[in-house]
This record gives C-alpha cells, structure tokens and sequence, in this order.
C-alpha cells in the first residue's frame, strides 16, 4: 500500500567528532523516503529551489519513490548547517536558511490523494492540518513535530492531534509539549488531545510506544561507531510506517514490528552521513537488524 | 547459597521534588541487602557508628539478613545529604560525613568467609581487594564503584577488575573509567581487564549486560512516579545478585533473568524513600514485575 510523506526536502552541512559533509541531501521528507522505500513505495510532497541537485534523488526514484509532489519554485532550498560534539544526541543549528520553504505550500497531487498511510513530517501544524484537508480517508495518519512549533504554535498542534492517528517526538518535545517530565504521563495526556498511538523516541535509548492498554518498549541498535546522528528519527519513522505501509495490518503484534523496524532503520540512518547508508540497506539487512534486536531483549520467564 | 555484601550502611537525608526525608537509614549494603533479601540469604560487612538506628535494621534481619559483620565503632556513622531536581538522574550531593566509615577495614567474620556469591559495594578498591584476600573461592565476584575511585584509585581499580567476575558501573562511570564515549566499547575495554560480565546501568533508560559473545538490554519500568532515586543502582545489583545465589545457575539464560530481576527491584527501590518499598515487595511481587517487563519489550519475528 502506498505511503505519502509530506516535508522537507533540504541540503545540511554537517559537522560530526568523524568528519564534515558540505551541502548533501537532507530534510525530513528526504530521510524519511530513502527509509520507507526499503519496504514499499512513497510519494513525496514538499518544495526545493531551483538550486537543488535533483539527480542525487534518482537512487531514491529507483527504489520507488515518487516525487511527482515535489514542487521546484524559484530561490535556494532549505539548508541546515549543524554540528555534533562529544554527545551525539544534542546537534547544535548553526544555520538555517529556510529558502524556498518559508512560503512552502503543500499540494497534494491527485494520484497522491488516495494513499492509505500518510506521514506528516515535521512541518507547520497550520500546513500539517491543511495536507489533511486534501487526502482521502487514509487508514493511518501519523505525524512529526519539534520544539520550535510547540512554542509557536501550540494552539495549532492540539488541533492537529484531534485528527492523525499517531505522533511520533522525541522525549524532550513530548515534555515541552505536555509539560509533564514523567513519559508515561505525558503520553497519556497526548493520547487525551486524540492520537491512539504516541510514541517517543529517545535517541541512543530506544523508543516507547503507548497505545491506551499497552506500552513497548524498543531499544535502539547498541552500535560501536555512531557516525552523524542526523536524520535518525525520520528515518526511525520511515521504517515503522514503511512496515505498516507493507503489510496493511494494525494489530498490535504489528505495530510492535513496525516500532521495531523503525528503530533498525533509525540505527543505520547514523552509520553514515546523509541517506547514504539507507541507500545500502535492503530487505534482508533490515530483517537481520531486527533479528538482532529481538536477541538483544529476549530473555525466556522463569517457571513458577 | 549465601551472598555475601561488603559496603556502607549509612543516614541519608534526601530532598526530591516530591518529599523530603531526614536521617533515613540508606547506604550501599542497606539498599542491596534490602533488595537481594527478597530472593535469598545475605550476609552484610559494614560499619556504623554508636549513633546508628539498629533497631530499624530489624526488618531486614527477619527477612534473613545477618548483620554479625557490621561492626560498632565509636564515632558518627556515615552521613549523605543529597538532592534531586526535576532531573531525577542526577543527585546533587550536598553534604557526605564519612564518620566511623573512613577508618573502616572490613573483617568478614569466618561464618562468612565461604559465601559462593560476593557483591563489592562501592568502597575503596584497596578495601574490596582485601575482601577478597578473606574469603574462599566464590563461585561469582561482582564488583560496583564510582567517580571518586575512578579518579583517585585508579590503578588500584584496574588491579581489581583482574580478580573480579563481574562489575556494575553506570553509564557515566564506564565513560570516565575507559575514556570510551561509546558503552559497547567501554565494555569491550572492561572486559579486556578481566571481568567476564559488564553491566552498564543506565537509570531510567535500562542497563546492558555485555559478554564476550553478547549483549542483552534490559529496559527500565516506566513508572508513573519516581519518588526518590536514591538506591536504585545498589537495589539493581541486590536482585541480579539475589538471583543468581537464589539459582545458582550461571548460563546465559539465567544471567539475562537476574538482570531483569536487577532492573524490577531498582524500579521498586524509587517508588518510596530509603527501603521502605523495597521491604513491601515479595517474591509474588517481584516476579509479576519481571513478567512486566517482559510484555514491555516482547515482539514476534516476522515470519520469512
């Protein structure tokens, strides 16, 4: 079944304890695509400048991904510069350049407008909510957010929580979010405002996911050499939805795949800079990561 | 089998954002002999001075803790007072009183002296290294330190890890003993001086356990309320330790239960101050929070 993202689609410069990377691709509708399309195809919606380097998406085209929606305006893409020091989970902005994106948009193509699974990728909730207005009942709607937006437009996110199925932030935006410093609360209190499904990521920790009778708990891939941590959690998204997207099926055993996934798709995601590990991964890696994480938590209870 | 603790028993006097808790009885012995004595038998070597409460250990000596190696001396006990912000993963000591505490040379009483199960609590490794000259070829010897030996008892530190089966540190430890940033290296630089077992506690983000051929996460309880901290990486080591000597079985299987085991009885240790909760918790309890934890990380593999 097909998946839609909608987001951005940008150049970062980065700067990790490893290395540099000078204008490569980046944004998280980028990440998010060269994740999912280890597992089904995507349709992209999101804006560049006349500046972008659109044959470095080509591998992405060919592992199916679409972007029919990617408007080319005139003016430069968004860029990110940002550095990483010793502690690779806080990445420091040292630029933005928002470009093109600050008057982004989205306009979601007619064969886009039927897609089952959508992901509204950290964006303007007032942009989030309007992408809602153009899709045609999805079976599952799943967004992203980030601090800036709660600050400034929290009256728009509680409104846009009214309407998606699922949230996925990070630990920190779930607290400013709910100004509740325990997660357990804090989900509970974004499940009130309508998600059935909040889940939490917290980097190099793993991933919560709550649902009203359940929470799992998946760790993250204990890797030896974290290489640039950017795009971590919409490539962890890009793998839970790329799951659901596969096999249609909204159980919770599925759903605790599909977190599981994500989490394998986040782990890769920082082995190299840009999407260029995502690029590498196939079907059967992806299952082997998995395969490992399962190992890393199993234990068999006791007998009473 | 027996298990046998040498470490402090000491006051604390604790502030969170929740209470406030003055003279309490704390200490590392206390907290593990407090948690492991759910599980089985523990033999404690401490000091305290004449001003100790001795009548509030009582409850730990019906659960079948034998405090005949806690020596009084004249003198104070050791006294912590600590405080805990909105971050409860970081204690801020306020003040320490060593007391009696800094002249104390343990002496494991000779009823004591062939306990297959040894747990060094956090003292200084000259001390724990002594411990080991008294007794008799235990059959598992873990080890537990902090930033202050790490800095001041280094190459006494390394020494000990030579003669030592096991060793629990945190996170931020591990860090500081190897100079690894990253735990799966730091543990791999432990184990190269001898331990077999690295445990790497991570407070409320679980603990690794790593071998030469594996690793195994167990995750933290995600409590609604952290009530104080304080303990919880002693009351870790108290029912990992405490299951091992209750089995006695050192395989792999057995070893990932009792870090489970280790993690259930940390997230009973911070639901109220000082031991009060860990004294409500029986084993009916403790095994209905490892099955807990279980249903917290447990996902089915897809089928190829």
């Amino acid at each position: 079944m097909s998946l839609l993202v909608v987001g951005s689609v940008a150049l970062d410069s980065v700067e990790t304890p490893f290395g540099k990377a000078d204008g490569v691709i980046g944004g998280s509708a980028t990440f998010f695509s060269a994740s999912a399309s280890v597992q089904t195809k995507v349709q992209v919606v999101g804006v560049v400048g006349d500046d972008y380097p659109m044959d470095q998406l080509k591998p992405l085209e060919k592992r199916g991904v679409d972007f029919a929606g990617v408007e080319r305006a005139k003016g430069t893409s968004f860029r990110w510069r940002g550095r990483y020091r010793h502690d690779l989970n806080v990445a420091e902005t040292l630029e933005t350049h928002l470009g093109v994106f600050s008057h982004f948009s989205p306009k979601i193509p007619p064969q886009f407008r039927n897609a089952p699974f959508v992901f509204l990728g950290n964006i303007d909730p007032r942009l989030q909510l309007d992408v809602l207005t153009q899709v045609q009942k999805p079976k599952l709607v799943a967004c992203d957010t980030m601090n800036f937006w709660i600050e400034s437009r929290r009256a728009d996110l509680v409104k846009l929580l009214g309407h998606v199925d699922a949230i996925t932030l990070n630990d920190g935006e779930a607290r400013q979010l709910t100004d509740c410093a325990n997660l357990v609360k804090a989900a509970q209190w974004i499940m009130s405002k309508g998600p059935k499904l909040v889940i939490i990521k917290k980097g190099e920790h793993g991933a919560f996911m709550f649902t009203s009778g359940s929470v799992f708990f998946a760790p993250a891939f204990p890797l030896e050499d974290v290489f640039d941590p950017t795009g971590a959690g919409d490539s962890f998204a890009g793998g839970f939805m790329g799951y659901l997207a596969r096999t249609g099926d909204l159980s919770e055993a599925s759903l605790r795949r599909a977190v599981i996934y994500g989490s394998a798709m986040g782990s890769f995601a920082v082995e190299k800079f840009s999407i260029a590990r995502l690029l590498e991964v196939d079907a059967k890696q992806l299952a082997e990561r998995a395969a490992e994480l399962h190992k890393l938590v199993a234990f068999e209870q006791e007998i009473a």
